[in-house]
């Protein structure tokens, strides 16, 4: 099979000049006779990489200078712990936004170390919705408020961002990064998982502003320390260099493509394309989640019929399109349609999803 | 320039049958029209790449089957925190054996969990031996015993395995795994960065026995309890799959070479060579280590006339042989020849070494 179009969750798909052209680079980086995977990270060959990565990535995001960029082993999940760890400054409680499965798990891992204060959650409802910010149940003594601007498994996503003053907001953004212009100025600290719109599985992403940096807790692990790790320039110990080298590739691909405001659109576009297919199907496919908080990355949905759902998935991936089954804790299917997603992958599905509907509806 | 003798203390040289194999799949593994970095790390592609990977590790080591094997975020420093995190059982003192650097960094991440007790240090005498087994102040309660096989900054081995009884001995493999065979149910558990003799950076390999799992302290974050990851596969979140799949690679590479006690001899010739070379230079190069805890993995070597180290290194690299510099606390040079250093190599450091010689002795 040639490349197929890749609906997965994450690890998701690269973009294809991205892989290009590190499959060119394998055995030999620009002359040096070395796999970038060989090399010391230390060298000169590797810190240039590395800085060239963090600079494009301010670049794209326009990220102010009093604000630290961590490329960090752990995965997303890492900063589940990390942060109250270190962003409690003596505080005991936090505000946490319950919004899906993903920051249901921030929320169980930060109750190890503080009071995780559920300012709103739509748990009971299924999460379809996000309720308005006027409506939270804010802690005026919380340390920082934690959300997630989109949720994958069911595909919830804020229309705003939070304002919340003079408590830093905290957002995990591994499903969102880079896919829509942020005002980093509105966060004290945004992380990203990499595998869905930055690179491969293996690295996180830290966004932490300079003052929320020095105050770890006692008993903190050194590689869960952001003083430790921004002292070192990421390199405490040993980065995931490889996954550092192809996210670089990815930021100078995405100022190929225009930037994020470019990708924004065309996101917008696909996201559109998937719903208005879905809701002008009578029923034929479903997707419960309120159109304002419809994300524009995750787009799950069901058939009526659950009996076809295999057929569905098996037909698609005969046609090219993998991945679409939906997140084991749901079922059904799920189009992630980050970043490196062609609009013509999202083309195809839908054709496909018309073409299937009148054979089985 | 074509592909280099990288002798680079790690990241560190990979088999180059294992990078054509990564290049050749990158775009398409076995038909999948995908990347391995592109898969979803629970669809049944990519949980066979990890499945074959750990069962060719058990195969190669000889893990018995009372071994969990984790392949885990974060390199081998994580462990420093995560043993005494998991392994204390109660207990407020564990033995630390201090021969190196990295033994060093273990023992200073140790007291933060508990009374690192340093049965033995050559830290006044530069780390140029290993005291005798029965010269160790052990403490009676401690929890485990930690020391450091191969100390790669200076360059000095274990030439023994210490007999702790009942006390579960720890330890760090990063530079020896893979190097020679070992008697796994000697140990307790046994971490390795991968970067040196497994594969990318990014990934450390734990091989911990059954009964040392479930104790972890309060506070631990999950992604630093042992009993999690292994409930979990190592897949409690989304786990390094480019760099656990090349390690396969290498895993398969190494039954093709003969397997681990076949590499040991190569190694062991390897190393020989050098030193004798070192040796036999009348002192225009030296090496301050005992001969009988020369580390077979890493050769520290120094120039009598420190002014011509630039220029050593500097020739070393025209005539492809590149990462020859000392590391950054020592200085001189420094040969690090893992399994994927062939011998070829080594013989054309020899022959740049004994022709560099003559020119400026």
């Amino acid at each position: 099979m040639n490349h197929v179009f890749n609906f997965s969750a994450g690890p998701a798909m690269l973009p294809q000049p991205v892989l290009e052209q590190a499959q060119r680079e394998m055995l030999n980086w620009q002359g040096t006779g070395m796999s970038v995977m060989e090399m010391s990270h230390r060298g000169a060959e590797f810190m240039s990489i590395a800085a060239q990565a963090e600079a494009d990535l301010r670049d794209i995001m326009g990220i102010p200078p009093n604000y630290k960029v961590l490329f960090l082993q752990g995965g997303a999940s890492s900063q589940f712990a990390m942060i109250p760890m270190n962003l409690l400054r003596g505080k005991r409680t936090a505000d946490y936004v319950e919004t899906g499965d993903w920051s249901s798990k921030a929320i169980h891992e930060a109750n190890k170390y503080c009071n995780a204060n559920v300012v709103t959650s739509t748990k009971a409802s299924s999460y379809t919705r996000i309720p308005a910010f006027t409506s939270w149940n804010r802690n005026p003594h919380a340390a920082y408020l934690h959300y997630t601007p989109n949720e994958t498994i069911r595909g919830v996503e804020f229309p705003f961002v939070p304002e919340t003053g003079d408590v830093p907001l905290v957002a995990d953004m591994s499903s969102s990064i880079l896919s829509r212009p942020v005002n980093i100025s509105q966060f004290g600290l945004i992380y990203a998982g990499a595998q869905k719109n930055i690179g491969p599985a293996g690295l996180v992403v830290v966004i932490v502003r300079d003052d929320l940096l020095d105050n770890s807790v006692s008993g903190t692990p050194s590689l869960y320390d952001y003083q430790i790790l921004a002292d070192n320039q990421s390199m405490y110990n040993t980065p995931p260099t490889y996954a550092w080298y192809l996210s670089g590739l990815v930021f100078q691909w995405i100022k190929q493509q225009g930037g994020v405001a470019s990708l924004a659109a065309t996101n917008a576009r696909k996201a559109q394309k998937l719903y208005a297919t879905i809701d002008a199907s009578h029923g034929f496919y479903q997707n419960p989640v309120e159109p304002p908080y419809r994300s524009r990355m995750s787009v799950p949905f069901m058939l009526a019929d659950k009996h076809h759902e295999n057929l569905f998935l098996a037909e698609a991936l005969e046609s090219g399109l993998a991945n679409l089954q939906g997140h084991r804790f749901l079922g059904g299917m799920r189009a992630s349609i980050y970043n490196a997603m062609p609009e013509a992958g999202v083309d195809a599905l839908v054709d496909f999803m018309q073409d299937f509907m009148p054979r089985y509806g």
